[in-house]
């Protein structure tokens, strides 16, 4: 590669759309365009694509194409899940009123859980290790008979940590309650059998799988009902309604379907790169520490500490030298609020400010790690002598 | 043309992407990715996409760009304008329970209207004249200080009427109630100013107009404040969290600036379309009437009834024949069931199951509208001989 190109270490926030995936899509702009509830040849055209996108993204989580809704991302999804779960439970068990989900969810979740309080319903937020672990122990001793639903991620967004889904949806179960999960930051990414994991409900995203932005779906498990929340002409069972977004679902369905094929290769590739970027730094940056769980991580997240260093400041060194690099989640830089997550891990706040997320994709070399190693650490010295801690790190 | 191509008149359910649509949209699937909420130079680039896209929405209907929420379609945008108000003022001002809306709404407004009967707001449905419109006396003589919200549509999407928006604004207005229009089948292909109109919000769809499908926006007025539906990360001023979708919006963008550019030339020449199709069609098929407005109707709809005909038998053999129409909202053919819309407009049985909605773009011909209405003269004539009511029309 050139040294003038930019390198994205942020694939956990958003990927390039794989040139397959916008070959599978123009068609559908150009000449496909018809409506799919059209009864034309225009809309059969359409509705045979949705169809074949159902199937490719079911298949990419072991589900059945008709468990599968579309929808405009992986927030609209959790959205679904959390609101319309509540809203029909309020209908049909209306002793069950309330939520268990934990303390390091995205926000899409965290949210729509605020939101949900304010109409009345309770929820419980499980805390997590200093490793950012949900530990099923903690589900089990507050899970009661008045609990509909439990929703903890599959994998944190901002450490990387996977969790022990299959195990907390068997709590959930056992005590009458509805699982569902976040899986935005994995699903393409690990083998995922939605039947072996035992889960009701699962999110997952296009735009974290080299497929466009604006799609994503919600699996509901065959004979599990839950209320819309967008209401309408009723497409997707009336589910999610809105005139479906088909190039967007037709990419969505291309990019699960490459995913399937590139999964080991994937895995092998993002991992070694990913180690060998956890190698490097740990031993050449002092004073650095790798946050999550090593053993249970996501293929491509590295979260560090550099301590003595604000990680905004890091970022936009990085930037500056044409590295692109995360304190966390993208969803919440913008707000400049301190990471909900690393809190709930037990982070000091020395902890947090020096925090840095590198996320790698399948378009990162191993020269593209060097570069951005070597950048780091000098960064990092530079900023430290500018430090208040300048004495204690530099 | 060719004589085998297929003409498509159903471009009030759904439009081909313009080429310099796509080609703006292309850039930001392949190279600029980045998630508008990352700091990094990948961010930063799809940050100013979505304000540039924001600014020519905005333009299209005489709003600011801070005034322009994007949305994943109309359909989203109706819900987020209703549930939004309602949410909002049952805290705001807890005495206003009340929704005026019409009979012939989209079913994004009368099904999210249902919605909110059931959480126990109260909702007024007015009726309309034999010719689709809404008569302004009827608004006068319902609204009451129980009212919050007041949303009838622009223009009506089966008959294409065109509602005195502009006079309902203000009765809402006088009586301390908002006023919300759905303007998806008309925005971009007329004049609008939300400043003229008086109005506080406004829905409108990117696909409609030659934009990609997938995205729209609710325009609310500066200063107006309502709850969001979809909850998450606070993207869209924490009105519509989720990861924007990017290659939609600047194509949205796009869109509405090439709706500007070419507004009176799209105007003069679907009109002239319209009218060639209405005057032939009334002319050479016998016992077929046009219905709706003549002078209040969109540019580009014309709807009929040809009596002794089934509308559904009528668009199979008109697609067996090249060429795409429909029986009315592409989002309720599906259902089968009958149009709520002609039903409140006081159609009998027969004059409803013998409608049909041709509507026409830019991308039809004069040649086109030929060769469709002696396919539709045909086509009538051959299914009137088969007809039950054969005595009377055939």
């Amino acid at each position: 590669m050139r040294m003038n190109e930019h390198i994205y270490l942020d694939s956990a926030a958003s990927t390039p759309v794989a040139d397959e995936v916008i070959d599978e899509m123009l068609p559908y702009m150009k000449q496909q365009y018809g409506n799919p509830s059209s009864i034309h040849k225009f809309g059969r055209e359409t509705t045979r694509a949705l169809q074949l996108a159902r199937k490719r993204v079911a298949e990419m989580i072991g589900a059945s194409p008709r468990e599968i809704t579309f929808t405009s991302g992986g927030t609209e999804a959790d959205n679904l899940a959390l609101r319309g779960t509540m809203m029909h439970t309020r209908r049909t068990a209306p002793e069950k009123t309330r939520i268990i989900t934990s303390s390091i969810e995205h926000d899409a979740v965290l949210e729509t859980c605020k939101d949900l309080e304010k109409m009345g319903f309770s929820v419980t937020y499980l805390p997590v290790t200093p490793e950012g672990m949900i530990r099923p122990i903690d589900l089990e001793s507050t899970i009661s008979g008045d609990v509909a639903l439990v929703s903890i991620m599959y994998a944190n967004n901002e450490v990387g940590t996977v969790q022990p889904v299959q195990e907390l949806a068997k709590i959930a179960h056992n005590a009458g309650a509805l699982f569902h999960t976040d899986a935005v930051q994995v699903a393409g990414k690990v083998p995922i059998s939605v039947g072996s994991l035992g889960i009701d409900m699962m999110s997952i995203s296009s735009h974290k799988i080299n497929g466009p932005k604006g799609v994503g779906a919600l699996y509901i498990k065959s004979g599990l009902h839950i209320d819309p929340v967008i209401h309408g002409g009723g497409q997707e069972s009336s589910l999610r309604s809105g005139t479906e977004n088909v190039p967007g679902i037709v990419g969505f369905g291309k990019a699960c379907e490459l995913a399937v094929k590139r999964m080991s290769q994937y895995t092998e590739y993002v991992i070694a790169l990913r180690d060998y970027l956890i190698e490097r730094v740990l031993k050449e940056i002092p004073h650095s520490r790798l946050n999550g769980s090593l053993k249970s991580r996501t293929p491509n997240n590295t979260h560090f500490t550099f301590f003595g260093v604000n990680g905004e400041d890091l970022i936009i060194k990085l930037d500056e030298s044409g590295i692109a690099a995360s304190t966390g989640s993208a969803c919440s830089v913008k707000k400049q609020k301190p990471s909900h997550v690393l809190k709930a891990m037990g982070f000091s706040y020395e902890e947090i400010t020096g925090s840095l997320r590198l996320s790698v994709g399948m378009q990162n070399t191993k020269e593209e790690i060097n570069r951005t190693v070597d950048a780091l650490a000098a960064i990092v010295q530079e900023l430290r002598t500018l430090s208040p801690f300048k004495s204690k790190y530099a």
